[in-house]
């Protein structure tokens, strides 16, 4: 059902969000729901709604709507929640503490296998179930285990090295929350850049042209 | 110089990414840019930096390029970095402490006045240079402080009755890490919601759809 060869990386972005939503009718016992009632939860129009599902071969019926549990399995199924993707990562400070205890990788295809940090005082730390190993051992690791995913928390200065030593055993993802933009050095790798800092930026912008704000 | 009344959204995310890259141009002593350089940099394309450069009254010169450091300091300028929001953190978990020592808010305009959670236990300890206070101490703390953004590293769950009791003390900016709508609510309020882990989902989906994936 999921023709999902040539969908734009704008609808991919959405999919996540939609799965969500679908999520929380799930639990309220929700069992069936309009374009238009989704569209005003998520506040996307009807039309955009189903655009976007219809680029997964369409899962409403006219005058029906969408069946929210078989239509959250589907988005699942296509974002890919049942892989279990082994996922490693990078730099265990207070960033990378706080991803590894804070996310949930097993709900999103991932499986958190290793954490790694250049730091020996924190080798053998435990982070929830894993402990801190160096970084010394990431080529064995990565040899052993084959890891799919890294998830990089270190800084900027540091990742072109480690990015290159990983791409070079064979990771091709990489969850990037340094500032370093590492599509510069390596092609044929997908790339998810986290910038914390610009998201805050970028509020400071909207709260500065907030309505009632004294410069307005 | 700044007519930034009418900036469309998606220039505004682009913004701090300018204002990074022309800052890593500025620390390496580069004075100025062609838009050709700066759109290979940063992989867009050359008419689309003049498009977006042009919204705020257009700082290039015909054959001549971008003044690296001016231009830096007009959108920093834009952005609202030289401002000092007192901004408050709630939540001081994994999360919550990760971000209040992680993030740099004073080079983003912000200034972190405050850090609460509703959790006894946590009172008194310090995150950076701060100490973990109370959440009942909220409403004396913005009466006395007037914060004007938060920062939510709280459970969904908490979410609404904590963002509706600081909508009523005046908070107007939530930079939200819950998973909790906060735009269902309130009206005449900026928020950016971060969704770790639908960034993660996303990145679960492309890797999926690598070239080299066994699945394609």
């Amino acid at each position: 059902m999921s023709k999902n060869g040539n969908i734009s990386s704008s609808v991919i972005k959405r999919l996540p969000r939609y799965y969500r939503f679908l999520g929380e009718l799930e639990k309220q016992g929700v069992e069936r729901i309009s374009s238009r009632e989704l569209s005003e939860k998520m506040k996307l129009t009807a039309s955009q709604i189903r655009q976007d599902l219809n680029c997964f071969g369409g899962f409403g019926q006219q005058g029906y709507g969408y069946q929210v549990q078989s239509l959250r399995e589907e988005i699942g199924h296509i974002l890919g929640v049942d892989k279990a993707y082994s996922t490693i990562l990078i730099g265990a400070g207070n960033l990378g503490k706080a991803i590894a205890l804070h996310i949930n990788f097993e709900t999103r295809g991932c499986q958190l296998t290793g954490i790694f940090d250049a730091n020996p005082r924190l080798t053998g730390e435990t982070v929830g179930s894993l402990a801190i190993r160096h970084t010394d051992e990431i080529e064995e690791f990565c040899k052993a285990e084959h890891p799919v995913i890294a998830v990089l928390c270190i800084p900027k200065a540091n990742t072109q090295a480690i990015a290159d030593k990983l791409v070079g055993l064979g990771i091709r993802s990489f969850w990037n929350f340094s500032h370093y933009d590492l599509t510069i050095d390596h092609q044929g790798i997908e790339v998810e850049n986290v910038h914390l800092g610009d998201s805050l930026l970028t509020l400071t912008y909207r709260t500065s042209h907030l309505k009632d704000s004294e410069e307005e």
